[in-house]
């Protein structure tokens, strides 16, 4: 099986490497050799971890999905639009089978993607997209297969986990902890997809669809970062028994799929709770199966091609069944559930000045939204000074949550954004 | 996809489940739909948990070996031979395709197996057999197939797990725990195959095949079990900050495959310490991946129809790839590593009579043998009465290890055999 990659940055690299390693096992696993074809890439002249003797090098990209002598086509470039998204076209268009990480693609394009690769009897593959070294999209479309999956949660981004784990052992604060992550080289100059959850929307999106069988609808999840987070967090979920994660869960519920990647507080029981540093971890759970964890690294050069390579391998044997598990054409829109109608417990922090009368005030509040409190707790006495008032409650609805925080902020004594994070009792 | 499930019970009767409520599921993500044909079993009156209307009904088992109408055999009988396996081998000499959940079949007859159904074109498939709701056969075959695996470690009998985890939680000893499991129906009545490690390195067998290309060789494996611990020891292991479970571990290492199944110390830093209850554990170590650890439901009638009709639902997409993830004829035989050459750090328990010169002889017996203390510790004082000495040691082989063990029974102050825990210090 002759392969092409394009982009040999980091993945591409990765790829490259692999297959210049381990040529004579892939081949035994794959029953026939998996050769390097071609390339492309944008600095011809960088030091790459592998040997390009003897492989074509192409100034476009787009040669590679033309060229006849290519079976599969490796997309390493990224981005949901443009090169990427028109190669992969491209390939798939002349009956070439595209095996990429792309999740931001597969996100947004994938329903499409997958019905042309049907269409052309090609197979697209993505299990690098999701949690690198963790097999959650063949688990998903082929081990836990026959069962009704109910949910699938976990952390789906190691940047944003290294930073909460780092806030939790040293009890730093979150913009301390993200400028040293940046130095380390572990989050980008620009951190945004990371840290504010886009990253790790862009994956479940594609958990959704697979486990329900359903086109990926970014669009339809409910996205928070964790920037709203201070040590204080961190603090108090130690004092509650949990860790705060940035979570990312779909589910079903009777009012459709509900998707959502926010900070919560998962009790330390809970097998997430564990997974820390750069570490991504996924809780599949369904009937017959009941529930399956797994833990490994979401990211990184060998992680991520050994998922792309994982692929090829499948691809070399002949599997071309639908991208998604299911024909595409049998992909139903998705029915998001509000997240109004979210129902779980919360925790909500105030920073509030210490005088007489202000937990009535917040009390009053809590009732007339119809919340029930759990536990409430004052830090600190400082009269005519910021303290926080922290309390947890009993399961309410999120549109109810949010009642409570718009109220509370218009006190006059409440002195900065109240902090609400989702506690998982799962 | 037309099948033939032989044997009825907790195993086949899960699978009839799963194809009676999930008709439609199945047959959108197998590709087509998967019936029903024939069944095979003991008893025909008992209660089943699906629906045999129209499914043909055969006294012997054969009979669905030699019907045409079928495409795959079920094998939910049990037992590495007799009626079982010569179904198996009927079924692939016919051509058919064969789902087991058979973890003793395959370790001991795997190689043989898989060569006959690569030579007649079908497929042979176990994901059952090992771990049953965790995809671990599909990871070694498939997700991980990019990396030279170095190790895989993991729990791999519940039964056993579940004792433990009593045993740690209640501080009573094992006879009574054990008895308790077999009331509340957790362990057979002969726990004999869980309790001694048999169940775990059958299932071990079957992972350092897939793992290494090797040929299963159950008999290669170092087996101890359970039996011999006491409630001290889950004490002590808590001094320590493990917890004691019954490891199986299969490695590469210059000498050779070293493959163990035995209770082991982990230390509660490792994923796998975290396994409790009647839960599987596993964790797969390569080079590109790094590591990545999976845990979920090890047996029971749900997970285990679940692995099986996940194995199905391959088999209908039209994977024929070969049982091992390589071409049976490029099994190699396995080389087993001495487990006198094991290199690992001890914990020894040594029943003693609390008299002057106890502890000199013992240790004199340590240096004698080149074995370093790490840690000694005698808890208790009770002159003329049984204490307990305790000790650890730095790294050092095993054989030096037994001579340790052989000569402290040859003590006067030793009153009972010592107890000696492997520390994994993974």
């Amino acid at each position: 099986m002759k392969i092409g990659i394009a982009g040999l940055g980091t993945v591409g690299g990765g790829v490259l490497d692999i297959l210049s390693r381990h040529g004579d096992l892939l081949a035994a696993r794959a029953g026939r050799p998996i050769e390097l074809a071609a390339v492309s890439a944008r600095n011809r002249d960088a030091k790459r971890p592998g040997n390009l003797e003897g492989v074509a090098w192409e100034g476009n990209a787009h040669a590679l999905a033309d060229d006849p002598r290519i079976d599969v086509v490796v997309e390493a470039i990224g981005g949901d639009n443009g090169v990427a998204k028109e190669l992969v076209e491209r390939a798939l268009q002349n009956g070439k089978s595209v095996v990429t990480a792309n999740k931001a693609l597969i996100a947004r394009h994938g329903a499409g993607l997958a019905a042309l690769a049907e269409e052309k009897g090609a197979a697209l593959r993505f299990e690098a997209a999701v949690a690198a070294g963790i097999p959650i999209v063949a688990g998903l479309r082929s081990s836990f297969a026959a069962n009704r999956i109910s949910r699938v949660h976990g952390i789906l981004n190691g940047t944003s986990n290294y930073i909460l784990t780092v806030m939790e052992e040293t009890r730093r604060d979150f913009a301390d902890v993200l400028a040293e992550a940046q130095a380390l080289g572990y989050a980008e100059a620009d951190p945004s997809f990371d840290i504010d959850g886009i990253d790790a929307a862009h994956k479940l999106a594609i958990l959704s669809a697979l486990a329900f069988g359903v086109k990926p609808d970014f669009d339809a999840i409910h996205v928070e970062g964790i920037r709203s987070l201070s040590a204080a967090e961190l603090r108090y979920a130690e004092e509650f028994g949990c860790r705060i994660k940035l979570l990312a869960v779909t589910r079903l519920t009777d009012e459709g799929i509900e998707q959502r990647v926010h900070p919560a507080m998962v009790p330390k029981g809970n097998p997430i709770a564990g997974v820390s540093g750069v570490l991504n971890g996924v809780t599949v759970e369904g009937g017959f199966l009941d529930k399956c964890v797994m833990e490994g690294r979401g990211a990184g050069a060998g992680p991520t091609a050994s998922a792309i390579v994982a692929d090829l391998i499948e691809v070399a044997r002949g599997d071309r069944s639908p991208a998604f598990g299911i024909p595409a054409k049998a992909l139903q829109d998705l029915v998001p559930a509000p997240m109004d109608r979210h129902k779980g417990t919360y925790y909500l922090r105030l920073p509030v000045i210490d005088r007489p009368g202000v937990l009535a005030d917040i009390s009053g509040i809590l009732r007339d939204a119809g919340v029930s409190i759990e536990s409430l707790l004052q830090h600190g006495r400082a009269p005519g000074e910021e303290v926080s008032v922290v309390l947890t409650t009993h399961e309410t609805e999120e549109r109810r949550m949010r009642q409570v925080v718009e109220r509370a902020e218009g006190l006059s004594s409440v002195l900065a954004p109240p902090v609400l994070v989702r506690i998982e009792q799962f």
